[in-house]
């Protein structure tokens, strides 16, 4: 995977706005982008990470939190993390011993929007 | 990759209704469901070939042409085809010589949901 970090993602399209996959052919290089964010939430570990740390009261949540949920070792949940983070899912921020790690929600509004159906009513959050 | 057809996502939600990954920790098993979807949209190719499909007019699409779009064989067309079916994002038939594929939009319109943010508005498709 790509150490690049993603910031805006289909900021090519035609209109310069908001591309969808639904609505017209995807370039190469968009879907490329997409393709890396996608692949960052196609493991179960990572996507309950990102469920952890996007629903936490106070928006950010501690490594220290985070490792106890898992029968994982703390490397391999780092490794987890660092994906997430390469994706433009989540950024992260150490203060004294302890990382602490928060959702990037332009992201994840980028993929609903992608996702979303042209003229669809608005994704039912609960 | 699990040969099971993924129909209905996140059904298994607290209150039978919408998770979203980014209002609450997510169970094990809607993770797993969800990865499987995430993870086949983790490839360029089937990105675009979701698109063609979605977006082509009359709302299907014969492979015959979607393969001369890309610099790829047809079983390896197909093969990327059969994880889209497999994921529970198109559905296929065969009709003569060809097999014609369409979007099964309730996946996408999960997907959507649950990456959009409660009390966000709705995510600007183009």
């Amino acid at each position: 995977m790509s150490k690049q970090e993603l910031v805006v993602l289909g900021q090519d399209a035609a209109d310069g706005c908001c591309p969808t996959l639904l609505s017209a052919p995807l370039d190469e290089g968009t879907a490329a982008e997409l393709a890396l964010v996608f692949k960052a939430l196609g493991d179960p570990v990572r996507l309950r990470l990102l469920a952890m740390i996007a629903s936490r009261e106070g928006g950010e949540v501690c490594v220290c939190d985070l490792t106890p949920a898992f029968d994982l070792s703390q490397p391999t949940i780092s490794h987890h993390l660092k994906l997430l983070k390469q994706a433009g899912l989540i950024d992260s921020e150490r203060r004294g011993t302890w990382v602490y790690y928060r959702l990037l929600p332009d992201t994840t509004d980028r993929l609903a929007a992608v996702l979303t159906r042209p003229g669809a009513p608005a994704a039912p959050a609960a």
